[in-house]
């Protein structure tokens, strides 16, 4: 009984009793269904799941893993599993999912109710998911890798406000700590590759939200702006993005170990605008994706 | 002097004292600049701008008017403009600009930030921004078109939430009426185009939000999701979607006309998930994007 229990914790948790007395399960979406997809057989075998907003860049995350767990084949040849749709991208690399999740929390949360659908199909256990992205710091040099500790709101509360049928209620978006100190330490193991551990602040937008001066609207002064960043530096606010507070909550509701790590493009005490040159942004975009590489080669037993 | 107000009326207007004071605009998400790209002589023609989440789509919907308006050249061949980013893409085709949005408010939030700041920067005059869109209809037969009479938040009220430097302020999510019913009177003079005109429900979410028993939570029963569905249809809700609220609060701040045309893809009040086949999907999908095109084609006098 105890051992039957241990296994139960580690696969992973839909928390919907209708899910499992439908015929099919149609994963709109991502353009797969249970009725027309293998999905124990495509996906049985997933142990780290990383996401992130860039169709491209998840992409190239999948292929650089590809070469780096030294897998056969040609890296030019990994096919988008979600080819019948546009709205996300899905490329699979040995136990590695890598996924598109587009801007903003409902783009990330329509991924994620499906993903989790999708673990949850193929039975697998022990899966961590990775948010890799790209954010504004706060008080940090541009090219920072922060690993989250807490997914803050705008009022700088480690929580998630998820309305359902009406009715507004509020989720905890704690993190795992074993995987971000666990990541931390990666970071000491890498060259070039500052990395802190920080809160990270989710915005619903990128200008007035975020307190930039520079969108169609403004409506407050550079002093005020400033003022925000500061109390949001004071409340251990590292950096800036829009997806890590429901993440870390969905993630956390289903049982699942998650970590959130992003670059920082810019020092927002310094400005609003994302001026650095293109193959400097690369080379930043580039540092998570190395991070939590080299995180996976270790769990896998390729770096001793 | 009142034919100068007169002129100035009709431009489009940002919202920002700053603006016009910084030497040098970059678009980010749209990989433009002013210092790169000559914004009048690129954009200072448009006087449509239709917006929709999916890139594939907004393509379509590109070649499909590149037909319309019977301009010159291959419509195969026309461009990204925006082919230096995933994040959104761009095509223009004669005075009609089609630029895709990605899923929820914060993704079409970014977008429009940097499309009103373009409109501006190029000198616009007399734009009108169309949404087209997909949707869930609430008591409608499926492949019904709904023109949007106002766009309301959860609770069915008429505004849009958001937060400026960690206060939440309110905007008005009203749309023009006028458009709004030449475009009712356009579906009227079209075959196979059931129209209305009713209200459309936005939300953060597309499971828990808007009453789906089959995402990855799900915790309420059937009769509690049918419940809120009849409240919405009785504060005259006939469709769900994911962006109209900020799309009507935005261009209403900004002075630009706007009109949200969706079609719906099944009536929620008989399930959730979108079964339809798949060559159904499309062709209802491709039903805003016709009465669009009529309706341009009736403004630039092509239809009399």
């Amino acid at each position: 009984y105890l051992l039957f229990f241990f296994f139960r914790e580690k696969q992973v948790q839909v928390k919907n009793p209708y899910l499992d007395t439908m015929e099919e399960d149609i994963l709109y979406h991502f353009s797969l269904s249970t009725k027309t997809h293998n999905l124990p057989e495509m996906f049985g075998d997933i142990k780290f799941v990383c996401v992130g907003g860039s169709a491209n860049r998840m992409k190239a995350f999948a292929q650089f893993m590809h070469n780096e767990l030294e897998l056969p084949g040609n890296p030019e040849d990994i096919r988008d599993i979600c080819e019948g749709t546009d709205r996300y991208c899905m490329f699979k690399v040995g136990p590695v999912l890598s996924i598109s999740h587009g801007m903003g929390v409902p783009s990330i949360s329509i991924m994620l109710h499906e993903l989790i659908k999708l673990l949850h199909h193929a039975q697998c256990r022990d899966v961590v998911l990775f948010r890799l992205g790209t954010s504004g710091g706060v008080g940090l040099a541009p090219g920072t890798v922060v690993v989250t500790d807490k997914a803050v709101d705008y009022s700088f509360q480690p929580q998630f406000e998820q309305v359902v049928l009406g009715k507004v209620i509020t989720r905890s978006t704690e993190l795992d700590e074993g995987v971000a100190s666990e990541l931390l330490q990666c970071s000491s193991e890498l060259p070039n590759l500052p990395a802190v551990i920080g809160n990270t602040m989710c915005t619903h937008d990128f200008y007035e939200g975020q307190g930039r001066l520079d969108g169609a609207l403004c409506s407050f002064s550079h002093e005020e702006k400033l003022e925000y960043l500061r109390k949001a530096y004071e409340a251990g606010v590292r950096n800036i993005e829009m997806e890590s507070t429901v993440f870390a909550a969905m993630c956390r509701v289903c049982g699942l170990k998650a970590a959130v790590i992003c670059v920082t493009l810019l020092n927002r005490f310094d400005g609003d605008q994302i001026t650095a040159p293109h193959d400097v942004l690369v080379e930043y975009q580039q540092r998570p994706q190395v991070l939590v590489s080299h995180f996976i080669k270790k769990r896998l037993g390729q770096i001793v």
